[in-house]
């Protein structure tokens, strides 16, 4: 490709509402471009990317035996409204009407469409297990979209739906789909976990995200410095804490000054934040939906982790923590004051809040606090807190660290969630009706390109791993338009790669070295060729890589097989 | 690929509601599925041919020099209240509103976002020209969609924006994209036409369809038969017919049965359709908007043009014929014995029915004729009629043919509608504002699917052309799962063809021979190898070409080497 039939389209200023260095990087670079609030043109270097994103992930998919298929993006109420989606989808599901006034919807996922074409298409056990998959088109109404295509309202998705007699049967398809997502990430060359994640509101039982790893990543995960053991920070069980042996020290009571931090205040009573309980107060669940409210005690060092408490009984879902003025009311004093040994609540304990002895907490009065304390009788517990570098793996084996994530990937055993509701089965080997059992399998395409560069960049731009490079060779001729000679060789080596089938960006505008060498490194070419007098009169050109910043020389006859060997 | 992991779906029974043979087989041979109206889910077969269809198109829209970019589905009314045709578009564009009640529409087509883009992108004349395309998802809401995919609302299409300083660069990239068309339409193996087409409400003056050539097309093409001349009936031009001279036969009249045809009519006059006159009343256009109407003659034989009437200055456009209570009233008799020669409204007559002496007409009253009856002043004349077979040729050479064809592409020398309305320019070599002029090029991905089934099929199922075959070669072992070595060849055979890249629809089913050849040629694989116990006993396997319907025996050994050949 030459740019001078291009769409280059860089810039050098940071566009100011981009928050995230992926938004910035690629605007900059010329790969989007915001057509409103959540949609986004892509622009060819963008597109090129997205495409061989897409290619991995189908030759992979290819590979392990899905079949391709391709759903419309409008999708028809009435399936919505026989799964229970239609009620149960908030705003983000965009609902539309026909010229007939017939409802629709733009959709945001197709278990509905795959399921009904499964029922019609699939009738005896002999054609299963299948997978289906697509890579298509999606829309969600998000409230806030941001961070560019990362968080955007249309974006590109591969998903996969698989059908199956049994569970042990779909474990096994799940198994097959583990695997292909952990090769789609390696051929792209991006730094990857597979975590055990929670398969919240799409149901089911069993769930691994995928995440990037990258400082900016809105996940935190959590894995073991030891074995393979990695989770979703929202699912790593806490390490349940040894019981504490109370000293018998006498139990005081000590005001904390307004000015005071609770820090400071630990401190100033010879104690620590881990040795500090606080009460949260979040809506509780009950059967005849009485309103209940539920006070959850844990270490002060310890943060809540929300989905861990709104799997308990006793606790609403979605979690939902009273408000400052609401906890006041219900405790009878300020929440951070408040007294789990006393409570008006009832009370769930995290387990190392309740291992603790001779511990700080609230007296019930504002502002006071009860210094060596302990639990006189054994409160409810549960796991309740966010893991933290140095826990013990769950699995036994070494000390968890913490690292952030994007996720790019969630696979999922359905279960018989959408097959029940929407009547999909076959006849059994034994000639019964029986309700197939789903996997769904999915993969943010277009949020890939976002994430590889929030791990792939520098001051300069991104550095893209080859195998997701727009291109792969940046052709840069110096001056090529005032000397002959340069221009005949970069069109001979142009030539050459292009004849290898090497995609090789040729800068032939006619700009400064200096325009030509930003651009190039901005957009992330992996490979630079550098063509100028002074090596010319060696027959040489100059190599650079784009991660190492390493320089060669390389004879001009040498250029086709050393790209070769790349 | 084996039958066992695929989703084949194929059918016996020809679905009542398919009216065309294409939308027949798409359902028969397991391509597509209905989900809604106009709205179709692509299953294995059909979406590998689509993404043949989309393979080639952009192999040749990049070896052309055009640059892909992908632009979203949901565009903001804004663009296109900008450029006018949020007021004029009707009904078939789907208009919704997202969650915080701005107003967004499905794309049916991109003028508007990509002359939004270019506008901010492209500041200089030296980025120009400039090709941009896309192959992305469009939607319609048809207010009868009809022929499966062929007229759905949801549906892929490939289209290309050019820009360019002035029309003779536009014209230029034109013939590149004209060019590009023709290839891509011959590497499918399709046989087509190019034809000059009627620009229409896209706006702009050069514009050519391409079509696929087929019994069952929509459309009628005229083509020389000595020469390349082609185009819609639509906008080819008859002949000037060169004026008669009257015999002098007095004039008489006659009364018809209201039991005897026109025809009959004729003929016991001693005359033919081509020798009488018969009158027409459309609706005309007048600057003040005052209802007018107009009497359009044409010879009996002939059949009236509605995009050259509505060309004419005085008629109003869309063409809208009078009812036949309205013309009654407005002509003073039925239409069918209104007289031309002494007409109430304003008459145009076709060159044809100007140039006629000693014709029949109505005599003004009903049922009655005039017989030898002439113009007594030349009428205003216009060409009104469509051409017929045996015409001659527009360009001088022959006479024309007229096929049917199915529209599958239409290039337009846009000019400046859309760069005027939404101000889209560049600065110019001198320094000045310039505003740019495009082309628009469009291709119809999935209809080309459709319409290659149309021109490629037999009583038995599909043929298609090698290279959007979704297959090239189905293998059918006989009775597999009772014979040892018929596994054992198929797999074999299986293995070394996939291993030279071909694909392969390997039948690994446990059915009846018979069942498995009716569903190999109604899904139209090119070619099949037969793997049976007879011809086995001497190394042998039966090759059948669908298309030929030849067999013959290949050695078991020399079948890679026959399928490389083919």
């Amino acid at each position: 490709m030459r740019t001078s039939n291009y769409l280059l389209s860089t810039q050098k200023e940071t566009p100011a509402e981009a928050e995230v260095i992926s938004h910035q990087l690629m605007i900059r670079a010329g790969m989007i471009r915001k057509l409103a609030s959540g949609l986004y043109t892509w622009l060819p270097s963008g597109l090129r990317v997205l495409n061989k994103v897409a290619d991995i992930v189908r030759e992979e998919m290819n590979r392990a035996g899905a079949v391709e298929v391709l759903m419309p993006v409008v999708q028809p109420a009435d399936l919505w409204q026989e799964s229970g989606r239609w009620d149960e989808y908030g705003p983000e599901l965009l609902r539309v009407k026909d010229r007939q006034q017939r409802d629709f919807v733009l959709g945001p996922t197709h278990e509905e469409v795959i399921t009904s074409l499964v029922r019609t298409e699939v009738n005896s056990y002999k054609q299963l297990p299948l997978n289906l998959y697509q890579i298509q088109t999606k829309f969600r109404d998000e409230v806030r979209p941001r961070f560019g295509i990362m968080r955007g309202r249309e974006f590109t998705m591969k998903d996969a739906y698989s059908f199956h007699l049994d569970d042990s049967c779909l474990a096994k398809t799940y198994e097959v789909m583990y695997d292909t997502y952990c090769r789609i990430f390696e051929r792209m060359g991006l730094d990857y976990r597979a975590v055990i994640a929670d398969s919240g509101a799409i149901g089911g039982s069993v769930s691994h995200e995928f995440h990037v790893l990258a400082a900016s990543g809105e996940d935190a995960i959590a894995f073991s410095d030891s074995s393979g053991y990695a989770a979703n920070v929202e699912m790593a069980p806490a390490p349940v804490a040894d019981a504490q042996v109370s000293s018998g020290a006498p139990v005081t009571t000590a005001t904390k000054d307004s000015n005071t931090s609770l820090d400071a205040f630990y401190s100033a009573q010879g104690k620590q934040a881990n040795q500090a309980l606080t009460v949260t107060v979040v809506k509780g669940h009950s059967d005849d939906d009485a309103e209940t409210w539920v006070a959850l005690v844990l270490r002060a060092d310890h943060t809540l982790n929300s989905v861990k408490a709104e799997k308990l009984e006793s606790v609403a879902a979605p979690l939902t923590i009273a408000s400052e003025e609401k906890a006041t009311q219900l405790l009878g004093c300020n929440p951070l004051s408040a007294n789990p040994l006393e409570c008006k609540l009832p009370v769930v304990a995290d387990y190392s809040a309740a291992a603790l002895a001779d511990f700080i907490c609230g007296a019930g009065t504002a502002d006071t606090y009860l210094i060596n304390a302990n639990w006189q009788e054994q409160p409810a517990t549960a796991d309740l807190r966010n893991v933290e570098a140095g826990d013990a793996s769950p699995d036994g084996e070494g000390a968890l660290e913490i690292k952030r994530g994007i996720e790019v990937g969630h696979i999922f055993q359905l279960g018989d969630k959408y097959s029940q509701a929407m009547n999909c089965g076959v006849l059994s080997e034994t000639g019964k009706h029986q309700t197939l059992t789903m996997g769904c399998y999915g993969i943010g395409v277009s949020r890939i390109v976002a994430a590889a560069i929030e791990q792939n960049h520098d001051k300069f731009g991104i550095i893209w791993p080859d195998p997701i490079a727009p291109f792969k060779v940046a052709l840069i001729p110096m001056n090529m338009h005032k000397s002959q000679r340069i221009k005949d060789t970069a069109e001979a080596i142009y030539q050459q790669l292009t004849d290898l089938g090497v995609e090789v960006l040729f800068d032939d505008r006619k700009e400064r070295p200096g325009v030509m060498f930003n651009d190039m490194e901005l957009i992330g070419v992996p490979h630079s060729i550098v063509i100028g007098e002074r090596n010319l009169d060696n027959q040489q050109v100059e190599y650079k890589n784009r991660r190492s910043g390493e320089k060669q020389l390389l004879d001009v006859d040498a250029v086709s097989e050393f790209v070769r060997a790349l």
